[in-house]
């Protein structure tokens, strides 16, 4: 049970956190935050609960990772669906919250046809950039596998892994340093999940990638890991 | 006395550092700092006077922090007095630093009619961002709440405990990064007082705000991790 | 094999979110990430790639670290091409992958008549901040000198060795910070080889300036550090 | 003999990465790292080389921080002056590597009667927000002064020790978010000297501040944790 509620504190961090600087910080005029302090704001969210709740729950806030931890042998199949059930409560009640306080803006909108509105994600029309479902799908795939490769390597057991906190955190920050532009960066179901809620529209009705593409690329992560670079087999 | 002292210290350079880095650096035209580099110079104040001083004191800095600390039953109750008149004195003489400085260029001057002036606190017509009274509550309450729930965990006797400097410290920034535009960001009491006590006017009298919100999230926060996160008892 | 694996996977990592940062996420107007979002990102890159799969082949990623290790007394000749060859298919497999997903939006063009086009690394007309050659020279080889420095430093069995992957990734921010405007910044040949392979052009025919350059720094910076720094024989 | 090498070489890399960022990268239109990104860079040419050489010479690489650490008892006064030598040495030698490459660039011109050129300290008409000597004085000294608590606290045998290096590095780089629109930031005389030594005119005649101010916060630090801060006596 407290891993049940250290994964929906720290998944409604990393979405009142991350979509939070988007939402409220990142377009201001000459003082805004922009695409590096948000990048910067998802990956605290994960350091920062990494070593507050991660030696309860292991610190997952994501379905992708929990999906990719079990592909690589990490993760058992049975605590799947309650740490899925925690992350999208977690996410869904921050998702409420940034609304109520954005409500309080006097001129506060969400306009679903516009792209990244509300911090949604979204390909084609929808991506920031204009980038067509097959570059959004690739770089979502990609970028989820060497997230779940970052984090079943710094978690090895022959890994320096008192350090595994910073390089996963940082680790997401990198991720979206390169796709804010693509697709306005998911690598996370559960974050696109409750943005989308929110949002409505076409942005809803894209969901679909934004689980697809992340844990797809997890589970071939955790397939790669064991196959190519874990040295030991694991206890 | 040591820890008296230690408390003085870390908070003047929070502020001096913090609000000193708002003041001087963060508007300046091209080249400015942003609200970006206020975020990372708040964290970075914690970041570095947790090294420096936390083997002394603990490392509070923040009176809704040593608030939490009491309630998360880590804290004694008869240490809280002297901690918070630490953290207030070192706070203003910071602010009295800050003010000397920047009288020392000749165009400076504090217009209290302006949201975010010296760095202060504000709702409503004194939040940069121009939010409610009641966006600002919720936000400040849940930021300090889950800054917390960082300090409480990342400092449990189960954690990683020796990265707790770095996920405090960046937590703040974190922070920073989310809310400058709602509250200018206070989650601090002593902060918010010594801003305030050189502004005057109107974001002089919402500091009870910057008091209420802080110090309530703080004290939901030792609850809730008690309740719901800690694994075991405390000795 | 694992180790080649690791050093494929590591340099895929390196030039997909270095120079994918910088093709995608730079440029942006208002909210792009600018020199210092691509400085973060290839020091991150570094970073998380160190703690994930350091353990199994000491994390090099570079060609010219390969040669400096070497030089440096760490690192057996005999392993020197398979590591080369394992970072140059990594990273020609990244750019490859960056092309795929740039081409995705439509307007999307390699210009190789500009400086930089592609993430490509140049000097004269080439160099983004029209640097002659003799000063891109001089920068590329210091700046790769003192990279080998942290990175035998850092390492060096009398050293803080378990903080080497944030030491290293972090200096190779610093490097991008200090020299994106001369040179692009290269301190690797195989990044560099990989975005010339996909402009060709004049960017093409630069290519030799920084093979050279880097690993003649890297080589002089492993006989500097035995010769000036070393504290100890090395087993 | 190695640590007046290790010295020399730490000094090097701190002007050169520093000021470097500074002249090549700092203002560059829209792409530019702003004073934000020199900070980082400052911060971590001594992170990098506090991993990479701190061992040999405890890696001071700033002649404040030698008296500073004189005056708290951890550093004998028969080392100052090799120390110093090595410090200025080092700093000149790094100035004259960014002349030669800058000169690479055609327009290249240092013009000394504009604040901040070729990343010269100043106060008055040199001080880049024209703040007066008394300001730039206080914000050097106070500046100095809390960089020698986070050095003599961070690696105070009571301290988390192996975290010194990050403490040390980020709180140089929060130094220069606060205050590069005062002075430029020094709080390191061999910086100011190789810059001043290049630039010439007034600010070269203005060089004294920043040899008293650094050194005597820095002095005034090691008296203050020695009677308030320092928990034991050293052995």
């Amino acid at each position: 049970m407290k891993k049940f509620f250290a994964e929906l504190f720290g998944t409604y961090w990393l979405v009142f956190g991350g979509c939070g600087s988007a939402v409220f910080a990142a377009g201001i005029p000459d003082l805004g935050i922009g695409f590096a302090g948000v990048a910067l704001a998802f990956g605290l969210t994960v350091l920062t609960m990494a070593y507050a709740v991660g030696h309860i729950s292991g610190g997952h806030f994501n379905p992708a990772v929990s999906f990719g931890l079990w592909a690589g042998g990490r993760f058992s199949a049975k605590e799947l669906i309650p740490y899925l059930v925690a992350q999208c409560i977690g996410a869904i009640a921050a998702a409420a919250t940034l609304y109520n306080i954005a409500s309080g803006k006097a001129e506060f909108v969400i306009d679903n046809t516009q792209a990244g509105a509300f911090a949604s994600n979204g390909y084609g029309a929808f991506s920031p950039g204009g980038y067509s479902l097959g570059a959004c799908f690739i770089a979502e795939f990609v970028l989820t596998l060497f997230f779940l490769l970052i984090i079943l390597g710094a978690t090895d057991r022959f890994a320096n892994g008192k350090f595994a906190g910073i390089a996963i955190g940082l680790g997401l920050t990198l991720i979206h340093l390169i796709s804010i532009p693509i697709t306005n960066t998911s690598v996370n179901p559960a974050r696109s999940l409750s943005q989308a809620l929110f949002v409505g529209g076409e942005p809803l009705s894209q969901i679909w990638l934004f689980w697809l593409a992340p844990i797809a690329g997890a589970i071939a992560a955790g397939f790669i890991y064991k196959l190519l670079l874990q040295t030991h087999d694991e206890a």
